[in-house]
């Protein structure tokens, strides 16, 4: 349970760079996009090109990217985080038609596990697993019995977005005042897209490493505070 | 506990009908839309203009006209339901900065509340209430603290939609299909709509009364299933 | 100029019909999305849930899967249209940064090509032409220069949607209502589509064919006026 | 003409300020949000507050509020780009269904304006007007005829977007880079929001001056370029 959450990338770009390389160059030029598109072959010279839109903030022509996850062994308090970002696409696991057998899967907070309180938490967890199962033993649906899953049960998602949508979920995400389970999974899938694109690791960072200050309400002190 | 969810509506349009039909001219129309808002004073010629344009599927026009609610005495399970409509807007209480004191809010489900359960289900909000309070105290933070708190906790929200995502929200969330809370919550946000603008009693309706038939897999009966 | 608009499919997903059948079923599962991913092998049995789900509604499933095109010989005035679709990426040649050198492209439609005043059309291009070079070489900005460019004058753009938004822009643009030309490019990317996965061919077309009526104040015909 | 484009706010929401307030008070209070909305009085203490949320970049707290706009003498070149914001809600003066009567409206840019072109540029633009009205004459629908419309000629909407897309609109086009017309345009809106709330006139700005350092590739020397 320690690995969770689970993320696997389930789909990428057929061709990420070339297909941004092209977006970019479709503004500019008075060639018909199919044949940037065919001619583009020269890697670095591409690179150059992207970084420069890039670093401009021109961010739409990201956007033709878009990657899709499964991810599971994730709290429904952190599933609700998660769906506040509306350009995202979501295919989640339903409590409401899924009716929840033996013990449900439930998350550990690290600050919990380490406490002296685990042990009850975890007793707490089986005491309202067992309710559950009574309830719905009687007959009352799993709609309503879900009235007692806490926040810790877990969920299993389809996630999509595109590259722009990335690197916005990574700015405030991966921002260290983000509660640490969508921190580890976002850096999850951050880290898996990055393994399939190294140049994008410096896009896919936190707000403060763009901007080159902090603008919450406490920083953390990796970059200074807007003055 | 029986007027859950509590739904106040806060703002509206200041003209929502003129409005809409301003909109729906200044397609149509050589005139500024400036021109036709000045001579805009006869209700009845608007309201056969905007149904007209309405029902030929022509609804960017109500798009212009924004509502907004404050809502509480909402469970997180249907709360996770509602933040899915990607084109509202959302401010929500934080569990993770708000620390419970006391015994924090709970809705019981009519079917639990109707069962011979009822207390049971009282009894283990009460041990749920004890335990995040113990974890509180030992220092365990709100945000990971929370972990235990059920699907049935209360949460506040401000809500602010389009009248072309009210519509939408009520095709499919005054469906008989949909979770009985989020009906009840979506029935009150249009009520209290409808007690402005009371013409809009026909377009805030499930689904089925727009298309003229049912196309959910299981349907209620109110209207025939499409073959 | 006869082929306008030309249109390319530069990117699909790897594998449509499964990543949607995954999302499908995840909703619905117990199991982890990565271990029903793995097992969907069966085409028959993915398409026949895809098409139950599809048939009831619930439309998010499809928003994993993106399309990307590059498209020429597109009018400014199509262009103008297409761009009103806000769940679209776009990625469009400038006027502001491309100077037209020697003639413009531009379309011609065909109620203006099979007139008598085609030959006059075809003059007032090279009228309005000639009067752009003037400006430009005048040292007017091609930004301003562009003003005398005609609705007709062709652009170029790299179109990015999901299969969800393709659907709602078939049953839009492929309506007899919609004009000519953004019907026909909207055609060019379905079949496209379709070419691909050829199962889809039932899900990319005009509204008419999905509701059983047509909500057009003026029909074409092809399915009865709703009542 | 000069006055192009012609800008008049048509609604704005009934308590701007604290409605933002109320709704930064929900995320982070225990108080149902309709006694924090009932209790609210203190202009200063609501203003602060939110000046505090802003600063932090929490801006999902002013989507609640809504404006709309009537918008005129607006050229096309200029309303297909203020399309692509695809946060806002437009209805637009449509040139297939509106036939122009007489010379078409049209703007001058001020480069033009000032040049000795300035008199071709209005012969030029009667030619096509009177060509459009023999297209017309000879029975080819308006919808084709605009083909020889050039991007000048203006055209009329309804806009609508909330305050955060405001800030996000000012923040691009405000910009020196962007074109003179959407600069014209944007700042009129934001001046009529902020002749309603003046202390919106530190948030309707170019980017540059909230992130202190411009990114633009060619900068205009307003702030420093970012290293």
């Amino acid at each position: 349970m320690s690995d969770f959450p689970i993320v696997d990338l389930l789909s990428k770009p057929e061709h990420t760079l070339k297909t941004i390389y092209v977006a970019c160059r479709t503004c500019y030029s008075a060639l018909y996009p199919i044949k940037i598109w065919e001619d583009a072959t020269d890697e670095e010279k591409m690179l150059n090109l992207v970084k420069k839109v890039l670093a401009s903030g021109h961010h739409s022509t990201v956007e033709h990217c878009q990657f899709v996850f499964a991810v599971s062994g994730v709290s429904r308090a952190c599933t609700h985080q998660l769906v506040r970002h509306r350009h995202m696409s979501f295919s989640q696991k339903s409590q409401r038609y899924v009716t929840e057998k033996g013990e449900f899967e439930y998350i550990t907070p690290k600050k919990i596990e380490n406490s002296s309180l685990n042990e009850e938490y975890k007793e707490m967890m089986k005491k309202i697993s067992d309710f559950y199962a009574k309830m719905v033993e009687a007959g009352i649906p799993a709609e309503d019995a879900r009235s007692v899953l806490p926040n810790a049960a877990t969920s299993s998602l389809i996630v999509s977005l595109n590259l722009r949508e990335l690197m916005h979920l990574a700015q405030l995400r991966l921002c260290t005042n983000a509660q640490l389970e969508i921190r580890t999974l976002v850096k999850k899938m951050c880290d898996l897209v990055i393994e399939q694109e190294p140049w994008l690791k410096d896009y896919l960072v936190p707000k403060c490493e763009i901007k080159g200050y902090c603008d919450e309400i406490r920083g953390c002190g990796r970059k200074p505070q807007k003055v």
